[in-house]
Order: structure tokens, then C-alpha cells, then sequence
């Protein structure tokens, strides 16, 4: 293990950190709200100083493994919520500090999952806002994956914490150097934010007679949420109350940024066939199939908001968009739909977005990897003498590939498993979010979709979870658990095990 | 395919069944039940009539595929419910077809789960309520290896069937012969059946002030129900008003009935420590935390009839062993316990007893080798070039038997979320079946677990499949679901899903 690196490592994390931090700083001087104003600025100079403090020495070793290549992406993920959760606290905005912690996990994890009541909510400053959907749009695209991007690291270890950090069952570079692969997915993600954050504020041109419209904060706060699939509302209704346009807009883009990044790029370079490779295609169909469905389902059960087929259409689109890329926006309360939907919900949560998205959840190459290797086994079982092995895009899989991805799916399970054991222990007194106080699912229903939207970075669940409520209630042992649930969620499981797994720390390998 | 093959098999059930239904017939003799008896001897002349025609000639070409043997032992269950389904209808217990049907498949495939309501079952025939019980015994050890131990079939040949119908990753043969293997197997089912016979029967010469106390009758039920980890009570209340003499009794035979029949052998045989194998010994340990676990939640949380800690510990006990043995017995309802111990329970369904014993579930061993290939995974992780395969007890497993379990998760995972999902549609009105009506989990609750129970073969869910309830309420097209479930998870997945695959039925492999 080389201590050294690591520490450098989270030195240069906590730099750029404070760099992240100008961000609501300068909000906060545009809206001069002082007392925020200077939380922010506190923990700039504090992350600033400490980070110039741990990191003054380059190592000369600055040879990574494997091994700590996955120490060195879970520590900064930890370091970095450590302190990003500071200034809530300090400005008052969250008084407590596991509160505030997990409200910043959930950022930076692009989770969504909120502990702010939504009458607090519209009343906090601009600059903690800010600050929140700005976790999403860092987290979104991997903090490390920046640093690599800005930073001359020593150029072939640099896989180590790439794929450490990306999300999906394999990394393929775009190009053969690491660092101008960062780049180049960097740049993408950029422009792509950039152009959805002026199609949102086209809205401002629109005389739509919704509630609010867009102005320049409220679109840079949707657009860092949306870009990252995070899900921090800065309305209390999440975007119910935006115009039918901003909702369409966020749907498309909700999608957009759940498909593989590498795809853009191939798409760019006028290789089109790559670039819709299995994975977008069965991606593209889960979304289609679930979006009918529920769009039928909640239509011919007279759901209220959902009264014309094309009202119907757009919620269930903007709901299976949000879910299935992990965001966790709403529109409409989808705790109140029909069992069918939910489940329907339920599952594309699980499903997630692509491999190098912004998205959570399993991945769907994952589930093509699982549904082919269970098919072969099927077609083993016919003719057991044939020998047939997985092919995507007519390229075998590797062997260590799945097994990786089954090893992952039982990871999952046994962590799902035990959070929610974990979580049966919360006292909390179940209190119906359904009209007339109808009880829906109780605490097991509850407790069970709190893990699913922490563990796949969505944001709400359902019932007392569901996207017209908030995780305030739980105790704090169970926050803490469901951090640990983002985390392990955001870094695809087995770094954040591997931290707790005492051969990692041995000095020999 | 060897289409006369399969053909001249299913007679043999056939036949076979009829020799079954003698249990009922000879029962309903004595107790002169004549409008019970004369269904159950139609039925056996029908099935003994329609098996030797269909059987009469033994097919000259006897060699069997491995498709084959899955395609009968498929094809066999069902025909084998289909039949004995009728003598509940044709006697007027179960007027209902598909409710004759669901219990039927219920009693074979060793689930126990039941659509008829308490008051009604003590009011039954007891040639109905044998017949009931009798199927669990049938099932529990496999039809076809009864076959196979009694006709002598084609050596080779049948190993086909066996691994077809036998529970757990791989068989393996006790002796070279496979006959001998299933005529040693049904010796030690039968003589184990037998002792608990007369431990139960024991009970009529305590004095316990117990409501009910153990008859002929009663015994004779209770072994087949135990023996084959079945489930169906004969009481209303199941085992709960019998003397805790016979409830400790029912304790331990579920759980000896849990482990591989192979390790008794081996004990005969003097071999201890080939006996008490690495899936043993995870399967004791897994008990032995789960009731010390539920045994305190329940005493602390003052749970009634939980009032001291032996009587903690006697239902605690009694309800995992119940449930990890998939047989579904009760002495409390265990729908009335806290979160944490339902979530344990719900936990131990999954896991499910040892393979090639009579228990269901995923089977320990699968367990140990999903969670043993996670952890090779994580070591690979932090030791890339270190390789490592998987054993147990010394022995490497196979890849391809890894690869099979690993199918089999994903399978699993697809047949549950699907039958869930098609749950939903049912338009059943939720009726709390908690004191003073409060609603504890509603209807995705009921419908998650009446499907956990159904494909792990247990019996009882939660809620309103509680240990207290039955399934009469779902929809005759749940009910069609719930049976392919209850099949499939018997069978062990592929050879139900196998019917369905257009290549199975082309006639050139």
C-alpha cells in the first residue's frame, strides 16, 4: 500500500474542494447573503490550507496498485463529504451534523435523497442551494476522474482510479492515454450541461402560466441536477410546479445523461453504429416498454393530474425517465399510482442507467451480461455438449467479467439485505403520507424503498420516503447506513467492502 | 427429443399415482367416509386405466438426453397435480378447480401454502386431509427417484432424471448405481418418517392439558407434512394447540429433514466428518444465530406467549426451523412479531435447507457458493495477479457448477420480480389481518411474500398469507401464477422455464 500517494491523493482532493467551493461563494457574493456567505468561505480556506498541508511533498513513489487505486477513490469520497457537509452546519442551514452529512452524500453521490422539508427548503439562501445541486454535477461525472483530467499524474496508474471510480462492469478508454480520455468525457459533460441549461432558460421566453419559471439560478441549479441524475429539487414539489416545457426538456436530458458518455464521443467521430451498441439499444427499449405501461396503467385507473393520454404520456415519461437514470426529480406524487406502476418503478430503479453515465443503479450492461449468462445456461441445459460463450456487440465477454458482475449482483443483495435488517431497528412511529391518512406499505415497504433509492442513488422511494417526502425522520444510526448505502451504491460496492477487508491495509501485497 | 419415451414415463406416474391414492382409499375404509372414498377410488381407476393405455408399450429406443430428462420430470409434476387435484372436487372439499388444483401442486411440491380456510379444514374427510398430507411425503423425496428406486429403468440413463428433480447445485450418487442410490435415499426417507411416527404418537401417553393430543391419525399427518417439509396443518391453528412435547418433536425432525440425506448415509456408513460438512455446518450456524436472534427480539419486545425465555426460545425454534426448512408449520402467528424478527424470517425463506434433503429455498449450498465467489472477487480485486478457485471442504468447485448457481440467482431474481409484478393486477381488496384491523404491510407485502413463499415452497407469508390466513382470496390467475412458482421452485427453475423454450421441443438436437 502506498501510504504516501494516498495521502497526496486527499491533499490534492481537499484543493480542489476549495475550488468546487467558489461556486456558492460567488453566489453568495451575487446575492449577498453574508452569513452563508462566509460558512463557505471558512471551509474554502480551511480544505485549502489542509490540503496544501497534507499534500506540500510530491511522493517520489508514485507507483499505484491496484488495491490502492480503490482505497484512495473510497477515502476521497469520504474526505470529501466530510467536508462538503461543513458549511450547512456552520450557516445554520442544517444544524446537525449527520443530517447535513447525509444531505452532502446524497449530493455528491448524485442521490438526491434529501433531509430538508420542503417548506424549509424554499426558504434556504441561494448559495446553500447552489451548493447542493453542484455536489450532483461533481459527483456526476467522478471527482478523481476531474483531478486526472486537470492534473499531470503519473499517466498508466491513473487506470487504477479510473476504474475504481467509473461506473459499469468494464472502462474502455477512448483513447489510449488516460488523463486525455478525462478530458475529452469532461468536455462532453460540459456542453452538454451547458446546452441544457440554455434550453432551460428559454423557458423564461414562454408565457406557459406555471407556477414558477426559470430564471438563471433555478435553471444552473436544474441543469447541475439533472446532468449529474442527482435530484435535488430547490422547489418543495420538486419540478411539478415548472412548465410542461421545462418537464419535457428534463426528461429528454434525463435520458440523455443516462447513456453511456463513450457513445457521444463515438457519435461525434460519425461511428454511429458503435455508438448505439447493445447497451443503449436495450436501454432505449426497458424505457419505452415502462413508459407505456405505466402511462396506460395510470390512465385507465383515473390518476388525478393524469387525465388526458397526453398528460398520462408525460408524467409516466418524466417518472420512468427519472427513475431509470437515477435522478429522482418528480412531477407527480408516483406513491399515489396503482401497485403495477410502482413496481414497474421499482424495478427500472434497480435497473439504472448505462455503463460511464451519470446514472446509478445496476447498469444495464450489468443485467445483459446476468439475463445472457442465465440464457446460456438455459441452452447448456438443451445441449450440454455445445459450448457457447457471451457475446455483446459479437464480442465475447470475458470470463473475469462475469464473474465480476454476478459477484457484484450477490454483493448487492447481501447489502441491500443487511440494510435493511440495519434499519428495522429505527424506532420511528410510521405515519401515513397517503390522503386521508390511508395507510400504503408501513414500515417494511418504507425501510426496504429507502435502501433501493440510497444503494441505486435515486433520491425518493416510497411511502413515508416516497417524492412528496424526506429521510428527516429516520435516526440517525440509520443515516448512517444509508450513506454508507450511497457511497457503496455511487462506487459500485466493492471499493467501499474493501476498506473494511483487513488485507487491504497489509503492507506486503 | 424421445417423445414415446416420455410418453411411456408419464404412464408409469400414472400407475404410480394410483398406488398413492391407496393411502386415502385405505383411510377412507376405515373410517367409513364413503363419499370421500368412492372420488378417491375413481380417480385411482381412472389413473391406473389411462396409465397402463398410454404405457402399454415400453418403447424399444429407452436412451434419454439430458432435455429429456428435464422435459419429463416437468411433465410428470404437472400430470401427477392435474390427477390428483380431482378427488377434491369430486368429493366436494374443494369445489373449485384451480383451488383443488393450487392445493394439490401446494402438497407435492412441498409448500403447504393452503386456500382452505380454518374452520373449514377440521371440518374434512379424513381421506381428504391424508391425501392432503400424503402429497407432501410423494413430493418431498422426488416422484421419479420413487420410480426409479422401485422399476428397474435403464441404468445410465437416468441419472438425467435424478439431477433433473433432486435439490441443490449437483447430485451426487451414494453408490455407482443410481437405482441402488434412490432405493438407499427412500430407505432412510421412510425409516426416519417412521421414528418420528412413534415419537409423535408418544404424545398420546403425556398427560400435557394440551387442547389436542396426538392420535394414529394426527401422527401419521404430522410425519408425512414433516417429513416431506411440507406444511399443511390438520388443525385450524396448525401445530400451535398441541403439546409443546410434539412442538419441540416437529423442532428437531424439520431441521433433520433440512440436511442432505447423503450425510445419514455417511453416518451409517461411520463417516463423521465427511458427514458434517462445510454446508451443514453453515446451516447449523445460520439456525443457531437466526433463533438466538428472534428469541430475544421477541422476549424483549414482550411479544405475547413469548412471556418467558424458554417459551421465547421454544417459538423462536420452532418458527426457524418452520421456515428454514421451508416446511411452514406454526405455533405463533409470527405476523404479530417485530420487523426485525419477520425480516429475519423472511431472510431464512431465501436460504432455504441443504441440498438433497426435502427442504426448498436456494439451498445453503448455493449460498456458500455465491458468497464464496464474492469473496474471491474482492481478493482478486486487491491481489490482481493471485488466482484463485473456488473450494469447498478442500474439493475445487467446478466453473461450470459456479456458473449454473449464478444463472440459477438470476433466474430466480426474474421468476420473483415477474410473479410479483403480475400479482399486482389482482383486484383483491386488502382486509387487515392484524388486531383491531391496524394494516401492517397491505397489498405489496401480501403479494411479495405469498410469492417468496410459493417459489421457496414454504407455505405461509406475511400479512395477509400470514400463518393465520390462507390463500383463497387471489384471483384464479394469481393462483395459475402462484402454482407455476411453487413448480418452478420445487423443480429448481430451469426444468419449468425449459418448457417454454422453443428449442426444447425441436426434434433434432
Amino acid at each position: 500500500m502506498n501510504y504516501k500517494m494516498i495521502r497526496y491523493t486527499l491533499g490534492l482532493i481537499l484543493r480542489f474542494e476549495a475550488i468546487f467551493l467558489c461556486v456558492p461563494i460567488v453566489t453568495g457574493l451575487i446575492y449577498r447573503e453574508w452569513q452563508g456567505l462566509s460558512a463557505f468561505v471558512a471551509v474554502a480556506g480551511l480544505c485549502l490550507s489542509l490540503g496544501f498541508f497534507i499534500s506540500y511533498k510530491k511522493p517520489e513513489n508514485m507507483k499505484l496498485y491496484a488495491r490502492d487505486g480503490f482505497v484512495i477513490v473510497s477515502l476521497s469520497w469520504i474526505l470529501l463529504s466530510l467536508m462538503g457537509a461543513l458549511p450547512f452546519v456552520l450557516c445554520g442551514a442544517i444544524p446537525n451534523y449527520i443530517d447535513a452529512l447525509f444531505e452532502t452524500v446524497s449530493g455528491f453521490t448524485t442521490t438526491g435523497s434529501s433531509i430538508i422539508p420542503s417548506d424549509v427548503l424554499e426558504a434556504l439562501d441561494h448559495c446553500v442551494l447552489i451548493w447542493r445541486s453542484f455536489t450532483h454535477w461533481v459527483g456526476g461525472m467522478g471527482v478523481l476522474v476531474f483531478v486526472m483530467a486537470i492534473l499531470p499524474l503519473s499517466g498508466a496508474q491513473n487506470m487504477h482510479i479510473m476504474r475504481a471510480e467509473s461506473p459499469g462492469p468494464e472502462v474502455s478508454k477512448l483513447v489510449p492515454r488516460v488523463r486525455r480520455t478525462a478530458i475529452i468525457l469532461y468536455i462532453i459533460y460540459f456542453v452538454m450541461t451547458l446546452i441544457l441549461f440554455f434550453l432551460l432558460l428559454f423557458d423564461g421566453s414562454i408565457d406557459s402560466g406555471a407556477k414558477h419559471t426559470m430564471g438563471v439560478f433555478d435553471a444552473a441549479c436544474t441543469a447541475f441536477g439533472t446532468a449529474g441524475t442527482g435530484g435535488f429539487g430547490i422547489k418543495g414539489d420538486s419540478i411539478a410546479s415548472y412548465s410542461p416545457y421545462v418537464q419535457i426538456i428534463c426528461t429528454v436530458f434525463m435520458l440523455l445523461f443516462s447513456i453511456n458518455f463513450n457513445s457521444y464521443y463515438l457519435i461525434l467521430r460519425s461511428k454511429l453504429r458503435d455508438a448505439f451498441n447493445s447497451e443503449v439499444r436495450v436501454f432505449l427499449v426497458i424505457v419505452a416498454v415502462a413508459i407505456t405501461a405505466i402511462s396506460v396503467n395510470i390512465y385507465l385507473t383515473e390518476i388525478e393530474g393524469a387525465a388526458t393520454v397526453g398528460e398520462a404520456l408525460r408524467h409516466a415519461a418524466f417518472s420512468v425517465a427519472s427513475l431509470i437514470s437515477t435522478s429522482g426529480f418528480a412531477t407527480l406524487d408516483f406513491n399515489l399510482w396503482p401497485d403495477f406502476s410502482k413496481l414497474i418503478l421499482v424495478m427500472i430503479m434497480f435497473i439504472g442507467a448505462c455503463a460511464g453515465s451519470t446514472g446509478g443503479g445496476i447498469k444495464v450492461s450489468r443485467i445483459i451480461i446476468l439475463v445472457k449468462g442465465m440464457i446460456r445456461e438455459l441452452g447448456d441445459l438443451i445441449n450440454p455438449r455445445r459450448v457457447k460463450k457471451i457475446t455483446i456487440d459479437k464480442k465475447p465477454v470475458g470470463s473475469e467479467v462475469v464473474r465480476s458482475v454476478n459477484a457484484y449482483l450477490v454483493t448487492f443483495v447481501l447489502i441491500f439485505a443487511g440494510s435493511v435488517l440495519l434499519l428495522s431497528f429505527d424506532p420511528y412511529v410510521y405515519t401515513s403520507p397517503m390522503p386521508g391518512g390511508e395507510v400504503d406499505g408501513g414500515k417494511l415497504l418504507t425501510n426496504f424503498t429507502a435502501v433501493t433509492a440510497c444503494i441505486n442513488n435515486i433520491g425518493p422511494g416510497l411511502d413515508m420516503v416516497g417524492p412528496a417526502a424526506n429521510f428527516a425522520f429516520f435516526s440517525p444510526f440509520s443515516k448512517i447506513v444509508l450513506i454508507f448505502d450511497m457511497l457503496a451504491g455511487r462506487l459500485e460496492l466493492f471499493p467501499m467492502l474493501l476498506l473494511f477487508a483487513p488485507t487491504t491495509w497489509k503492507r506486503k501485497q
